[in-house]
């Protein structure tokens, strides 16, 4: 709770609100709430409007667990099923959709994780295998960390004997970045998938 | 607007909300919109109410301008009077208060700005002459730009001959800066104003 000396107590309030974003501190929480006091109320009352939408409207997809405002997403409706890319949560689904990917997702919503209790049936991973059907690859697009990989192995482990093919996303240099101060483990998995070029 | 092919609307709507907040771009909007899935209804419910109840509660100090939601804020009811500090916004009231200045404060909610269309009568000029009375110094803390600098000119020139003494905040290096790379405005004020030591 932010209490600060002089504060008017809606101001302080309101800035303890905001400081439950994620990324947003107290100094910059407080920023946002003095902004307001120069908003005008229909805009104020817009943004609350926006707000409880997003929380009565926005669902998730029944097929690919991608955050939606009907019952099935745009992605599923308008796009070849054969191909599934997997991923954590729905905002690294946006990030592939930017790299221009143009097969369906589907949501894990988490990564196993057994220090913090979510096992195989606190994922999407039931949904997942049912929906093997026609279906010719898998990418596992989970993050490169310990949690990301252990889940990319056990989704993997369980598709195989179905006969399906499973991929994970490559790992190695970023473009832009520098080999001076990319990590060992980065180059070592970077060296060991190098591809031939000429 | 934030539109980007497939957000769902109501997040893209929220997403378009957040972003009027000072300093947050696209990418923060949507990471603060994408945020709110995750809340509690209860939780979106508490923002709302405390957003509005800043529209609704919170109004200026009738003798300092000041943000309050009484009818004289804090400061003013418990304070001497005698030695008032002039700034442009509420922001900058917080600032100097922090830095344990102990007299009232006067906010002009604003600088004056010609090219703006601000001039004397849109700043709490008028409510500033009329608290003159035992009032034995009155300190400029406008901002070191031009519209501060003008601003404070202005209301210097006007006090002086009502027998109030008018000081500026002083200008110089601050704290832990480097002389290297001080503009040389800042360091020309800072040798002109230079105190003897020992």
């Amino acid at each position: 709770m932010i209490i600060m000396k002089n504060i008017p107590k809606p101001i302080a309030d309101l800035a303890t609100a905001f400081s439950k974003l994620p990324g947003v501190g107290g100094k910059t929480a407080l920023r946002y709430a003095y902004s307001v006091v120069d908003m005008q109320r229909s805009d104020a009352e817009c943004f609350c409007r926006c707000m409880l939408a997003v929380k009565d409207e926005v669902k998730f997809c029944k097929l690919c667990g991608n955050l939606t405002d009907k019952d099935e997403c745009g992605i599923c409706t308008t796009r070849d099923k054969s191909l599934i890319c997997v991923v954590a949560y729905p905002k690294d689904l946006l990030a592939i959709e930017k790299a221009g990917y143009k097969g369906v997702y589907h949501v894990l919503h988490g990564t196993l994780s057994p220090m913090d209790g979510r096992g195989p049936n606190e994922l999407r991973i039931k949904e997942l295998l049912s929906r093997m059907g026609g279906v010719s690859e898998v990418i596992m697009a989970t993050n490169p960390d310990v949690e990301g990989e252990a889940t990319a192995m056990y989704i993997a482990r369980l598709l195989t004997p179905m006969g399906v093919k499973v991929s994970r996303i490559a790992q190695g240099i970023s473009m832009g970045s520098d080999i001076e101060y990319a990590d060992e483990v980065t180059l070592s998995r970077a060296l060991e998938a190098r591809i031939e070029i000429y």
